[in-house]
């Protein structure tokens, strides 16, 4: 059995107010020959296919045509849980009619026990859940209530889980899982995971790879770098497949073909590229503006995130425009300078076309002249899930 | 054949800030078992399924265990449409999943063409839309420019969406038109429509009923009443199946049951009892809060619309508590006065609860001492359909 792993869609994000939807889109192509060209049993997507509980009608649209192509025109099966990112509730509209097609989708911990069974294998698909939802769905089990309030952390609410699905195992079958958490390293220190989009992180403790030892393999979404994979051969992010973020300018995105035998799980990385790419440059000025400099660049064809170095922005006028008619897009531009101006270039934009967070981060950086740490920027995605699953 | 005709269910409708869901659930199996003891072979559902664009997470809910009941569990085929108040291209997500199980929707002008073909019947579903998705639509047919501009009106429209729908009739069968408009008699003064959801009505220009003379039948969502159907046996709105306005207190909600042979087109009406009624209550004080009187009123078991006449409010304190002591839940309070104090009751309410429309009425009942004429409503709805499809 042969299947393609791959997460994060984020479909409908904006990168600092510029729509990704094209680019998601042409990727999605991607993704697809990939799998005709692999001629793969299943297409696995490990959470957050939205970026958010109320995504936009295009994202809507767009999403409902990328699902309608992989599933009823290429007739591939899908295996699919909803992310932190996705309103568990509104993504499992319609689900009962995929599944008769082999598009299984589940959102709720309920599902989450009764795998998919196919002749050699069985899939766990477990969905993005808070230790509320667990402590809700075992009070409605029937079990005590000193049990149940004993579940604080998603670390508690996993173990219970997971034993419970392991109750499902099929001795004679392969058992995979497919969840969106962040999971580290047994014994690793979850500080230390460099993940390049810590702040969507957060709003959660992190599980430890210990937790799901009995599975064969896990496929995970939530961090969108494939090297953060807490086990590179057994337990593997696919990342998101677009850039999401200027710290991933460098990073190769991809999927995975993942191959189960009677004796092993096995993958392969299969790159993707960018139809439009993001790229970070770091210079001075007067190297910025250097023909020799930016003609070895994609100008015009990629999207750029500027960081001007020992700038004095006294000394200029109209630095955006200028950049932009040398690069193109400019979706990013920032200054490393001893005359800190009071407003970034960011907090300038138009609010309207931030997301909260980046809004949070871009007045904290015009304050302080920092980014968030991790922790706080841990803690502003807290806030806003919380807020966004309310509105939800 | 023979289908159950319903329409307007306006899912996740409040009234005055009360939800509605829990009735409408209530209802919602009122109409399963109307459709087992008939042994319908369909049910159609004429449009406005849910009541915004962006439903809230508990209407997607409620919606989607509805159609699963009765398409997935109870196996009856479904046609419907969009109305204007579904966001035709969110509602549209999972539509060729559905069709697989004989759920039958249409959303967009460009599916409304190929009808759903019977042994006998060829069922037309012809979602809301407006002149400009009309022009979009024939602009991408290639037809040309001058054809396009010249389609002002709905009615201009719909001349042409019929005459290509007729392209497409099976001379052996009958026609049936599923769709969601306001539709008046031939010849009358659409002025003179006496339909009780005025103000929902709005942001269309009426068709006539000559209009749709090739169809056998057309099951008509729009107004909320069924006696303002424009032809009582070949052109019937189904009316919404649950009171969604003081002003619909005393109807009887239903259902019709259409039996379709080789010689004509049939209907039976088949009455919905509210689990919670809505009571319409106009009288004095003195008689409002008379034993003889109040215990002939079904109190604590419905909602309540009450109108005081002849009452002086500065000799009295806390009417409305009084009032639900009496009667239980006061969804609407009014007051016939020649002392009318500066804000009404409606106005005084959490803001948050009511919707838009229900705000600026509430707002121009304050300022004048009077509803919002027909054409006033109409306006307001417009311009919130509008803007709701903006953001939606």
């Amino acid at each position: 059995m042969k299947l393609l792993h791959t997460a994060d869609w984020h479909i409908g994000r904006t990168l600092n107010g510029f729509s990704l939807l094209d680019e998601q889109q042409a990727i999605f192509q991607q993704i697809l020959q990939i799998a005709e060209t692999e001629q793969v049993d299943g297409i696995v997507i490990a959470g957050d296919i939205y970026d958010r509980g109320v995504p936009s009608t295009s994202a809507v649209t767009a999403l409902n045509q990328m699902l309608t192509s992989l599933n009823l025109e290429h007739h591939f099966p899908i295996y699919a849980v909803s992310g932190n990112h996705d309103s568990a509730e509104r993504l499992n509209y319609g689900r009962d009619w995929l599944a008769t097609q082999g598009f299984h989708l589940n959102t709720r911990l309920a599902d989450a026990f009764q795998p998919i069974e196919t002749p050699t294998t069985q899939i766990f698909l477990l969905p993005f859940f808070d230790p509320m939802d667990a402590r809700a769905y075992y009070a409605k089990q029937g079990v005590d209530e000193e049990t149940v309030k004993a579940i604080h952390s998603i670390s508690d609410a996993m173990v219970r889980v997971v034993a419970d699905m392991q109750a499902h195992f099929d001795p004679d079958k392969r058992h995979l899982l497919v969840t969106h958490f962040a999971v580290t390293p047994s014994g690793a220190n979850p500080e230390e995971l460099t993940s390049e989009t810590t702040s969507k992180v957060g709003g959660l403790a992190t599980l430890s790879t210990q937790q799901f030892n009995c599975f064969d393999y896990v496929m995970l979404g939530h961090i969108h770098t494939r090297n953060a994979s807490p086990d590179r051969e057994r337990m593997r992010y696919a990342g998101s497949p677009v850039k999401f973020n200027v710290k991933e300018a460098n990073e190769q995105k991809g999927v995975d073909i993942v191959t189960i035998t009677a004796d092993q799980v096995t993958h392969t990385f299969k790159p993707l590229q960018p139809q439009t790419d993001l790229v970070a440059l770091k210079a001075p000025w007067e190297q910025l503006t250097d023909p020799d400099f930016y003609d070895q660049q994609p100008r015009k064809q990629a999207w750029f995130a500027i960081t001007i170095q020992d700038f004095d922005r006294s000394q200029h006028l109209n630095v955006r425009a200028q950049l932009q008619k040398i690069y193109g897009t400019v979706v990013e531009l920032d200054y490393e300078d001893h005359h800190r101006p009071t407003a970034t270039s960011r907090a300038r934009r138009q609010i309207a076309t931030l997301s909260p967070d980046e809004i949070v981060n871009a007045f904290f950086e015009t304050v302080t002249g920092k980014d968030l740490s991790a922790e706080q920027a841990q803690l502003v995605d807290q806030i806003f899930t919380k807020l966004s699953k309310e509105h939800a």
